[in-house]
C-alpha cells in the first residue's frame, strides 16, 4: 500500500462544497491519503480563505474557478437540490463523481441507474458497481446506520412480516451542518436532548426504504424517529425488530453477514460513539430482548457520521471507483 | 396556599440518604416549601459536614444519629436493598414514609398494598391510596416517564394486541448516582453517547410491567432499551406504539386524558429536556407515524429525572399524604 | 414579605429586548416576584410570539406597541446603542428606567450623572442614588466581577502603584447574546477554549476603569482578557493583584469590606460556576501567592453572567428605585 | 520516512502505566509510529485485559511480567513518587527511558544532570542532551505551556524585574488522570469551572522555577493559577507580562525565538484548544496590551495536554534519544 503511493503519482481530486463538516473532513482524509492529493477545495462563501484543516492550509477557491477539466475525481459535498446541476457539471467535464447529497440517491428524482455507495450491504454487487461508476451517491449518515442494522435481517428473511420496526437514532449537532441556526447554538444545545422530524417524516427514509425494497424488503413498517444529541460529531441508531422466529445467537447473524468487512465490527459490548470517534467503522451489537412473547432483537450501530456517515464512505467508494484498494487511506 | 404557610407551623420532614443527588434535591425542595422545615438530612458518609445546597447550609448527622421520633414525615433516598430496612425503622418510630428506592414498588417482594405514588395515572384512585397511606413507594425515573407515555394507550385499549412496544429512553448522568465510577466520569461521558442494559435487563422494567399490568395491559409485548447522555439531568423517553386502529388526533387521546393535571403539558411540539429542566412536570407530545400499513404512534416524554422522576414527585406524594395542596412547594 | 405582596398590588415593570439571554431571565424574574407583576415584553423579531419562559406562557409585543405609558419601571435589554433611544422614550413616558446596555455606564457619552447600580461597591452611597433614581445604569458582565474583586482593595489602598494588575476572566456563552453566529454553535464552542478581545480592548474596561478611578484607582494599570467557556451560563474572573504591603489575612479584607450584604459570599473555598448558578450572587475567595517577593493575591469570583450579572442585579436595582427591599424576588 | 520504515525492522518500546490517559495516547502513538513498535503495555490494575486503543487491541501485562531486558526504550508514564523506582529497574535492565513523571524533573530531589525534554527552549542544547541520555525527563504539561510562553522573554531579557508575572491556564479533565474521583464526575464538571491550587500551590511550579533559572530568570515573580475545564482535553495558557520596555512587534520575538520549529505555530490569531487537539504542537500568539502606562503583553498559548504536554513531547524525545527524525510518527 505504501509502495503504491511511493511509485505512481498520486491522483489530484478535488472537493466542492469544501467548507461545511463533511467537506472539511473530506479534505484531511485527501491530504493524508497515500494515493490521492487535494488539486482544489471549492466553497463559495469562503473563496479566497485559507483555512487550516487538521494542521494543514487549504486555500478556498470559488466553485465557478475550481479546474473540473483536471481532475479525476470530484466529489460534491453540496446542500441537497444543489448538487444536481454540480454533479453534471463535473461529469461534463470528464470527472466521476462521488455525491454525497440525497440528490441521486435511491427514492430520488435521478436516483435511477446510479450506484448506491454502501458497499457492505453486499458482499461483491455493490462493489462491482461502484468500481465501474462515473457517479455513486454516497449514502445519508442515518441510512448508512440504519441500513447496516436491518440488511443481514432481511437478507436472512428475520423479520416478523406485520410487525411495526422502531428505528431510533441520536446524531451529533455537526449532522446539521455549518450554516448559524439559533437552535444549534452551544446555548441551546448543551444540557438538552430533543427527538425531531417526528412521525416518519425525515428525508432519509426515501433512501432507506427504497433500499430495504431492494432486498425484498419493501413490505417492512419503519417508524424512525431522529434525536439531537450535545455531542459534535456520531450517530447511535437504536432498532427493535420483531422476529419471526427466535434467534439462538443473534449475534452470530450479524457477524456472519459481516464477515470479512474491513470496516464493520460486531461486538458483544454495547458500541459507544467513542469507540467509533474519528474512524471510518460501524460497530455492531445485537442482543435478543428477554420477557417477550414475540421473539425481538434489539440492533445497537455506532458510527461516525462524519466518516462512515459521510466523508470516510465516500473516500471508501472513490478507492472502489479509482481502482484503488478499498481501504486506503482510511486506516481504523 | 400562602396564607396556609403563614397561619400554621411548619411540618418537620427528613431525609434519609440526603447525599445524593435525589437526596440533595429533596432537601433543597424542602427548604423551598412554605409548609414543611427540614427537621434533619442524614448520610452515612458525609455526616459532620455542612453542605451547600441550592446556597442553604446544610449540616449533615448519621442516620442513626436521625431524629425519627419526632418527624411526621420521612423520605428515604437510600440505595434499593438498603432502603427496607430503613423504611421499617422509620414506620417503627411513627413517621409516615415516602420511599424513594425500588424496594416497595409494584412487583417487589414486599411491594405489596404499597401505593405507588404515580397520582396521574388516574384522576383519583392513585392519590386517595395515597391520601391515607403511612407508606409510599415513589416510581423509578425512567418508570415514570414510560408509564406516563403508556397508560392513556392501555387505558383505552388502543394498543395493537400482538405488537412489540418499543421503548428507548436516555437519561443524564445524575441518574445514575453520586458513587464515582470510571465510567461516569467527565472524561469518558463528554462527547460520548451509548445504550445499556440492552434486552430487556433493566430493573425499572418489574414495576413497569405490574403497573401495566393492573390496567390491563399484561399482554403487551415491551422492548426497552436505556441510554445514557452527556448531561447532568433529564430524561427523554421515546415510545414506538402500534395502534389496534389508526387514531384521527392521536395527541387529543393524550390531552384528554391529562386534561386539568397541573404536572403535565401534552404539547404539539417536540419535548425537550430543556423545557423540564428544573421542574416538576413531564412534557408529552404524539404524533402519528406517516407511511405504515399498521398504524402506529410515536409518544415522547420528557421529565427531569430528579424532580418529576425523583425528588419532586415525592414531595407531590407528600403534599398528599399530608392533607396538603398536592402542587404545593412545586411551583413550575 | 409574602404579606406586602398579599396587601398591595403588584407594580406592572416593562422588558424591552425581552427576547435576547438577559430579556427572558428579567421575565422570569419578574414572573416569580412578590410584589412585580410583568406589563409587557417587548421583542420585535418576536412580535406576536408566546414563549414558554420557566414554565410560564408569555406574549411578545413589538416596541412601538409596548405601553410605555402605563408601565411605572421598564428594563431596557436591548443591544448597546439601539438602547439609548428607548431609555428616553420610556423616560418621556414617565417611567423610571434600569438600562442593561452600555450606553449610560461609566466612562459612556450619557453616562454623567447616571447612577451605576453596582449596590455593594459601597456600603450607602451607591444604594442611596439608585433609591432616587429615574434611571440606571446597569453593570456589565464581567464589570461587576471584575469591581468585585478590586474595589475591596482599591478602597484600602492596598495595590502596589506601580504594579500591574492581571484580570482573566471566563463566560458562558449567554454572555455573547442570541444571535445565531458560527463561531457560537455548539459544534464549534463544545471540547474548546479560547481567549479574544486580547490587549486590553474588551468595551467593558470603560466602566471598570471609570470606576475605579472614582474609587481613587485611575493609576491601576489593569491587563483584561476574557475568555470564551463551553458552558451556558456563569463568569469566573481571576485577578493577580500585587500589593504595597503583605496582608496577614486577605481573606478577612474582602470578607469585612462585604460584611452584611446579602449577595456577597466570601469564602476560603475557591467559589465555581455551580455555586453561583441561577442565584444573585458574587462569591469571592482570596489567596496570598506562596513563594513571591513582591506580595500578591490571587481574587477570585464567581457570578452567574445572567443575574449578578445582568438581570438579577437589574431587579436588584428595580427593587431599590422602587423602595421595596433589596432582596425582595432575588432569594438565594 | 516511509522508506526508513520499510528497510529497517521496528524498535520495540514498552509502556509502563500504560492504562492512564497519557499511557493510552502513548501506546496509540507507537502503534502508529513508523520506527516503532510496541513491545509491551503494562498496567497492574488491568492486566490480562485487552483493550482496544484507537482501533487497535492491546494486550496488557503486569509491570513484572513486563519484558524490560529486551526493550531498548521505555516510557514511565506512572504516579509521580511511584515512576523513580521503575525508572530504576529499567535502566537496570539495560533500556533508555523517557519519563512522564514528575521525579526527575529540574527542582526534584533527583533531577539533576537529567536532561529536561523540552527541546524547544533552546535551539540546540537540550536537542543535544537529549540525544546523548539514557533517561530524559519529560516535562508536565502546565510547564510545558508556561515556559514555551516564558522563555523568549526570559531569554530575551524582556520581562521587568520588579515584576509580578501572572499566569492563568486552564486544562481538561484528563490531565486529572482516570482514577475515579467524585469532583470529576460528568455530573460535576459538566457547565462547571473552577481555579485550584491557589496561591502558587501546583507542584508544576518546581520545574518551572528551576527552568526559569537556568535561563538566567530566578529572580521573576510568578502567580499560577490553573483551572479545571469542562473539555476532555487541552491547556490554555494566558500569561500577562509586564516588559522592561515596550515591544513595537512583540508578535515577531517569539516568532524569531521559534522560526524553524516543526512543533511551534506562531499565530496573529488567538489559539483555541480546537486549533492543537490531537496534536503534538503549541500554537502561540502575543498582543500588546493598551491603555496601560507600563508596557506589557499577553501571551497565549495552547496545547493538546496529552500530546505536546505528555505522550507527543515524549515521543518526540523518544525520537532524539533513538537517532531518529524527531518529528517521525507525530505529524501534526
Amino acid at each position: 500500500m505504501q509502495g503504491y503511493a511511493l511509485k505512481m503519482h498520486k491522483i489530484p481530486v478535488g472537493v466542492l462544497g469544501a467548507s461545511g463538516y463533511a467537506g472539511r473532513e473530506l479534505c484531511a482524509l485527501v491530504a493524508r491519503h497515500p494515493a490521492l492529493t487535494l488539486g482544489f477545495a471549492a466553497a463559495n462563501e469562503r473563496r479566497g480563505e485559507c483555512l487550516k484543516i487538521d494542521g494543514r492550509a487549504i486555500s478556498f477557491v470559488a466553485a465557478e474557478d475550481a479546474p473540473l477539466h483536471q481532475t479525476p475525481l470530484i466529489f460534491t459535498a453540496l446542500p441537497h437540490g444543489t448538487s444536481a446541476e454540480w454533479v453534471d457539471r463535473a461529469r461534463d467535464a470528464g470527472a466521476r463523481v462521488i455525491d454525497l447529497s440525497a440528490d441521486f440517491r435511491p427514492g430520488s428524482a435521478r436516483g435511477a441507474g446510479v450506484p448506491y455507495g454502501l458497499p457492505e450491504l453486499t458482499r461483491d454487487a455493490v462493489r462491482d458497481a461502484v468500481r465501474g461508476a462515473s457517479l455513486v451517491a454516497n449514502p445519508g449518515c442515518y441510512a448508512t446506520a440504519i441500513l447496516l442494522a436491518l440488511i443481514p435481517a432481511v437478507a436472512g428473511g428475520l423479520i416478523a412480516t406485520d410487525a411495526t420496526v422502531s428505528v431510533t437514532a441520536a446524531s451529533g449537532v455537526t449532522g446539521a451542518g455549518t450554516a448559524p441556526r439559533r437552535d444549534l447554538m452551544f446555548g441551546e444545545v448543551t444540557e438538552n436532548f430533543s427527538a425531531y422530524a417526528l412521525g416518519n417524516t425525515h428525508h432519509h427514509l426515501t433512501e432507506v426504504r427504497s433500499t430495504l425494497g431492494a432486498f425484498g424488503g419493501a413490505a417492512i413498517d419503519l417508524v424512525f424517529t431522529p434525536h439531537l444529541l450535545p455531542v459534535a460529531r456520531g450517530i447511535l441508531a437504536t432498532v427493535t425488530l420483531p422476529l419471526a422466529v427466535p434467534l439462538a445467537d443473534p449475534l452470530a447473524v450479524w457477524s456472519e453477514f459481516y464477515a470479512g468487512e474491513p470496516f464493520i465490527e460486531v461486538t458483544s459490548a454495547a458500541p459507544t460513539l467513542r469507540d467509533v470517534a474519528h474512524r471510518n467503522v460501524a460497530r455492531i451489537s445485537v442482543v435478543a430482548a428477554a420477557g417477550v412473547r414475540r421473539p425481538a432483537v434489539v440492533v445497537i450501530v455506532a458510527i461516525d457520521n462524519l466518516l462512515k456517515g459521510a466523508a470516510g464512505q465516500a473516500v471508501q467508494n472513490a478507492n472502489l471507483v479509482l481502482g484503488l484498494d478499498e481501504t486506503l487511506g482510511l486506516a481504523a
